[in-house]
Parts: C-alpha cells; structure tokens; sequence
C-alpha cells in the first residue's frame, strides 16, 4: 500500500487548490462521511472500524469533479467516491485515506424520456422515482435503501433489489444505459461509455473513474399493492414465492420470503405476523390482485395485510423490511446477528440448507429474474459466533452448489464478482494509472501492482 | 350424433320466434360464415369443406343472446358461436348444422382502467387496442389476425401470440379476469365466471356458454420498434432467439425466427431479406434499442430493417408475418404446403429436428414464456405429402421429446390440451345439458354421451 503515498500530503495546499469547492475539514464530520453500514458484518466492522478519509469534498457539478481530480493526482492522493453512504461490504471506506468525493450535491435529473433517464450521480433514489412516476414511469429496480440512498452509489456498489423479479439484476443488459466517468490521468478527462461498455465501471465500487452522469432505463409504472401473505411451512411458502416468479400473468415487484423467527424482527408488522409463521412480504400490480388471491388459495396462505398502493406511499413501504433491510431490523432486536448472500438456484437446495442450518442460518429469501428465470436468492439471518464457524457456514454451502456473494469482504471481487474482470483491470490501467481511486478494493490491481513491483 | 337433432327443425318458426333479432339466411352469406381458415391443414380441408350452418343469428346484446339460446333449446338446435372466423382448427366450424351465433355486433367497450378493461366478446383487437393505447396500455397479447379478430374469438380459440414473450399464454393465471355467459338451459340465464374459474369456458370453442363479456388484463404500453435481423446460421438465429428471450433489461413483445426458405415466402419484406439468410422479425421497446443492438452484435446478426413504432404504425406490422401469419404467406405462394404446432422446450430439440427434417418440415419459431421461463415455440412449414407422412412426421416429434399441439384436428383435446378437463366437461353438463353447444367438439363430451347411451 505504502507505493500509493508515498510523500507526505500537505492538506493545507491541496485544500487552497480546491478553493470555491465545499470541503468538509471538522474531524467528526469527516468520521460520519468515512462510515457505511458495513457494520452489519463483525468480520469488516473490525477490519474497517479505524478507517477515515482526511478531506471530504462536495463537487456541485463535474467541472468540479475534473478540478478535484486534477489536485488528488498532482498529490498523488487517494481518492474515494461515496453517494449516501447506504452500502454494506465497505464499498467507500477509505481505505487509505485520503479525500473522500461526496457526489449529493450532484443531483440534477437531466431528462425523463418515456423508458429512459439521464441523472447525476448524486440524486437520492426516492426523489427521482417521484418524478420519474409522475411521467408514467418508474426505476426498474431499487434497494430497501431507497429513501436515502443514491443513483450513482446503488450503481457502483450494488447489484439489484426490489424489481429485480421482473428485471434481473444491474449488470444485466440493458439495466445500465450510459455513464460519464471522470479520470485521474496527469490530465484528468471525460469519458462517455455506452452499452456495453459500461460494464468498465458498473459495480466497481468507484475504482474505475468518478461517474458524473448516468442513463438509466425505466419500466412502466404501475400500482403496487404492499400484501403480507402468511403461511404454516417455510417450505410451502418458498414454493409460493417460486410459483409467483415464475406466474407470467401478474406483475409483481417483490417476492420477500421469510422463515420465522425472522417475522418477529419486524415490529412494526406485528399485527400481522403471527407467532410461528412463515410470512411472504409482497408487492403486487393493483390490476393483477384478484388472480393473485387464486394463487394464495392454492397455496394455503393467509393474507393478514393489504395496502393499495396510494396507503403504502403514504407510511413505511414493505419494502423496508426486505432485502438488506431484513438484516437491519433483526440487528435492532439483536445486534450479534449477521448475514449472508446466497444464490441457491434451486428450491432444493434451499430446502437441504434450511433443515441442516435451522436456527442458526435463518431463511430469508429473495426472488430475483437470472438469465431469464426467476430463482430464490437468500440474504440469511446467521447467529454469529465466530469466523471460522462463519467461513465453515459459506464453505457447507458451496461444497452443496449455492453460490455465496460473501458481504463479510470490502473485495470486489471476493463479494459477487468471483472472477476478474480483464476488461475492467484494463481500463482502471487507463483511467486511474496510479492507482487513487478507491485503493485496497481491487485484486486484480492489487495483484498486478505486487508483479509489477516485483 | 343423430341423438344430438332428434326433430327436424321447422327453421320458419325458429327465425318468426327470433323476430327484432337480425338474421341472415341467405346461403352463400350463410356458406361464408360457416368458413374459419381451417384450409391451412389439408387434413381439416378434407373433413370440414362441407360444413354449414342452416341460420346465422347478429344478436346486439346479451338480451338478444339470451333469447337466441332459448330458441336453440326449445328446439333442440346446435347452436355455435363464431367472431371474426379467423381461427385454423374449424373451432367454430358447425359440424351439424344449426345457429351460427355471429358476436361481431357486441363491440362495446364497457370500460378501460389502468391494467385491466372490460369489453363485449366482439370487439375487434385492434380497434380494442388503440382504445386502450389512447390511457397509456395495450392488451397483452394478440395473434396475427390482429386487425380482424375479435375478443371473444381470441379468447374461446386462440392461445397467446405477439406478446406471449413477456406474459406467457391466455390460459396463464391473470391473462383473463372474467367472463360472462349465457346458457343454454331450458331457462338460459347468465353465468359470471371470476379467477381461475373462467378456466371453464377459457379455450373451449364455445361448448361451455356464450361468451357475452370479458374482463382482460392490460399491459404498459411501450412503442414498440420493429426490426428485422438475419443470420447466416439458423441456429445462431435461434439461439440470439433464447438470449433475447432471458434478457431481462431488454423490453419485447415479438420474437421470430425463420429458416431460409421460410423468408422467401415474405414477398413485401424480400429487400431485407437476402437469399440464403435467416432471419429474426423482432418488436422491441424503443427505449431499449441501444443495448439490443450490442446483443445483436454478440450473436453477429445484420439489421436489415429497422422502424420506429411510429412508422410501424402505418404500414404493414412485421407481426404479419409471424405465427400463423408466415403459414398464409407461404401457401399464398405454394398452397400445399401446410403446418405443425410444437413446443420443442429446448434449442438441442429444435436443433435435432432441423437437420434430421431438412426442408421438409422449416423451421419457424415463436418463443414464448411458459411458467416464467422463455422457450421455443414452433409453427414450423411442412411440405405435405400425405396424412400418413404427416402423422409420421408428429409421431418422430413426439419420440423424440417434442410436444404437438395438432392442428390437423377440431377435437379441443387434441389439439393443445391433451387431456380431458373434468371442470370443463362438468360445468358443459350443467350449462348446456343437451349439448348443442358447438356440437362435436369436445371429445370427453362425445364419450361420455356414449357412455349414457350405452
């Protein structure tokens, strides 16, 4: 690490070079603006605890972004890009650290075209789909984070969520339209990537160049109830959330199901999660309820809470008790508990890992579209007790065919991606030849700056 | 059958019982509306060509239905309900004689709200879908006959079509709310059918009620491109076909896939068509362009034909050629040639029968969603020799995994269904207790009135 800075930064100078920038110099505020929720993960919280960026800078416009650049290369300074700050594997801890690029200032929705949206980087989820729905529009997919979280933060450090049932996930084709990115070459520039070159920087945690701008798709907007749908076998109701993925006939956005004792983390839906049962948490296309009430039928569910969609704008959505929200919420009631993210694949095999985990792995699925067919994903609730049992949990896994997108690694490509990404490594190479952006997130730099100084 | 029309009708007193309804009696008028297109299958030629109707009734209302079917059951009438007549299967062809019900004067639209409408069984589909465009949606799914069938028809004959790629087939749980029917009881009265009830009338050539309303569920409507893409290989045309089925990101309603010789046969498409190629004629959002065309790229496809939805809108729709579309344009140039229907499930299949047959059974494919998976569907041109050959030709698909949905018969079960539905034959017992409802169609209807004579 220590080739990355290896003079000493006077801040002082750096700082006077980005005059007419909003800069955040107070130690507390930085410290909040170095953190993510990565602390749902005992294994990163004592990895990435001390972790603090030294400037944090908040660019209104990419002119700025360019100028920002342009004094982190002269300084040979790491620099890390964060939008809200709502990631879980560390994405934008500074690991190194450096001057932390704040893009919430960035938050211009440039165009609303029917499918299609040009947006900054900065722009909260929430606020856009507003205005995107008021066109007839909507994001085709968004994390329980939606509230607070960002554009440009859900694409460089998130993979899918709630709409990923009908649209897969984010590095599926034609999920991600066009991005601008900003370089740290000696002469920091722009660069505009299209189709499917955008992959070169989706997901990569900001190593790869500092998106200004992005063009994201949109689907049709439609009225989505909220239902909580219960029933008395895990099983029966994993089945049920298959049968929905895999029903052509009604428009859904959300399959979210639950093992108890999960049900009992979420407070809020008491009322309507009885002790002992299984719970489904859905959000379903106004039009598509009356057929949907045929499938419940069939699967013996109970439907304990409905909202039309006007209700559910108006309070908490369900949404923010799925997917990672999930975990949240257990890790109010009990903050030991921890996580992991599983593609099962099959219900098979879901089934094999709920009997052979009970208690301590509990079930918690989430439905996603994969190459076409809608398959369980899991974000597990774990009774942490150590690492190793931990790594043990992932290993059981594996040697069954799930595959693990480990959350307890702020490595890309030890979270999701698996494998290297050659195209990738070979436009970081370009964009960022010194290696600034991001540091310590990348193996395939890593690797290839240890060859390289070897 | 002769247990069917035990009495000779006296048809003077019939018409005089049936005075304010419009009627037709002139026979050459009568003889037209007798006809579907069951002339695709040289097979059907044969048994039906001499099939009439003795009156045909244009009732305007359910009122005017009701007394119809009161009529047809004081006198022991068979009563068959037609729409446009654009079927292939003689669905609506009277195998005994009797009261042709034409609905095309039912074409009201009751009313259209976002995601579900409800219309009169009459109502042409594309005069139906401008309507509905007009409030942002478009009906799901439509065959090729598009511009001239109607509702009803669509719904009591047909079983998807453009638009089975994203929401599967009719029979699909929410591709149809409700119908209406009338009976023909000693006292006909009206059934409301709601959810998977209307199963009972759903695809059953009118032998289980006259269809008076519907309520269908609507999709978003987006503008929809039309392109054609060719290929040099046919199954790289197909597989680009699977890809863009699974692609979840890109937004399409129509994908179909034609081996060369199959494009010579599209004479107003023949500049994009070269000689030798195979093709792709695609409907793809709009807003979706940009990444479809690096999916193109990937497979190694040419665009040769490229239209916005709004110049699609003028001329001739490329879905004029797909489905049972490519089979009229190919007998318009060799009128021997006739046609199968088959779900091959997978591309190792489809590639198995394209070079065992060679060009005696051409490649065509359809894909569509079945149970939340995109596979493909075939409507593949056969050279005819003989039935003997034909039914050899179906009985090596069936061998070798494939499933035919016959369209070489008029028997409901021996067509797409298969096997006997018993909702279906118990609600017949109830709704039409003498079984004048489109009279020999239905084969467990058939054997079981065997079983109550002998």
């Amino acid at each position: 690490m220590t080739s990355i800075t290896p003079q000493p930064v006077d801040w002082d100078v750096l700082a006077s070079e980005l005059a007419g920038i909003e800069l955040i110099t107070e130690p507390t505020q930085i410290a909040k603006l170095s953190l993510d929720y990565y602390h749902f993960s005992t294994v990163l919280q004592a990895k990435l605890s001390d972790k603090r960026g030294d400037l944090v800078v908040r660019p209104l416009n990419e002119a700025e972004v360019l100028r920002v650049a342009a004094a982190c290369v002269k300084h040979k300074v790491p620099l890390t890009v964060r939008g809200a700050g709502t990631g879980n594997y560390g994405q934008c801890i500074p690991l190194n650290g450096g001057v932390i690029l704040d893009t919430t200032r960035m938050s211009a929705i440039r165009w609303i075209k029917p499918g299609l949206a040009c947006v900054e980087p900065g722009v909260k989820l929430a606020a856009f789909d507003k205005q995107a729905r008021a066109t007839g529009w909507e994001m085709r997919m968004a994390p329980s984070t939606y509230r607070t979280a960002t554009i440009g933060g859900f694409i460089a450090g998130g993979s899918g969520g709630i709409g990923s049932i009908t649209y897969g996930q984010l590095r599926d084709r034609g999920n991600l339209h066009a991005v601008r990115v900003v370089t740290l070459e000696d002469k920091p520039r722009v660069i505009g990537l299209r189709g499917d070159d955008v992959q070169k920087v989706n997901h990569a945690y900001g190593t790869n160049g500092i998106i200004t701008e992005l063009e994201i798709p949109l689907g049709p907007a439609y009225a989505w109830a909220e239902l909580i749908v219960t029933f008395d076998d895990f099983m029966t109701a994993a089945r049920f959330g298959q049968a929905l993925g895999n029903a052509d006939g009604l428009m859904k956005k959300l399959i979210s199901i639950h093992a108890w004792p999960i049900p009992s983390y979420f407070l809020a839906l008491k009322n309507y999660l009885p002790d002992g049962k299984h719970c489904a948490l859905l959000m379903i296309a106004e039009s598509c309820l009356e057929p949907f009430q045929d499938l419940v039928r069939e699967y013996g569910g109970q439907v304990t809470y409905q909202k039309t969609a006007q209700e559910a704008s108006r309070g908490t959505s369900l949404a923010e008790f799925t997917w990672n929200h999930t975990t949240l919420h257990a890790r109010c009631i009990d903050p030991t508990l921890t996580y992991l993210q599983t593609f099962f694949f099959t219900l098979d095999r879901v089934e094999k890992m709920y009997h052979h985990f009970g208690d301590e792995v509990m079930m918690h699925l989430e439905f996603l579209r994969s190459n076409g067919q809608a398959m369980p994903a899991a974000l597990q609730i774990v009774r942490y007790t150590t690492e190793e049992r931990l790594n043990e949990i992932i290993r059981y896994h594996e040697e069954q065919g799930a595959s693990i997108a480990n959350p307890h690694t702020y490595i890309l490509e030890d979270g999701g991606m698996k494998t290297v990404n050659v195209e990738q490594l070979k436009f970081k190479e370009m964009v960022d030849p010194y290696g600034l952006l991001n540091p310590g997130k990348m193996r395939a730099w890593l690797e290839r700056a240890k060859s390289t100084i070897a």
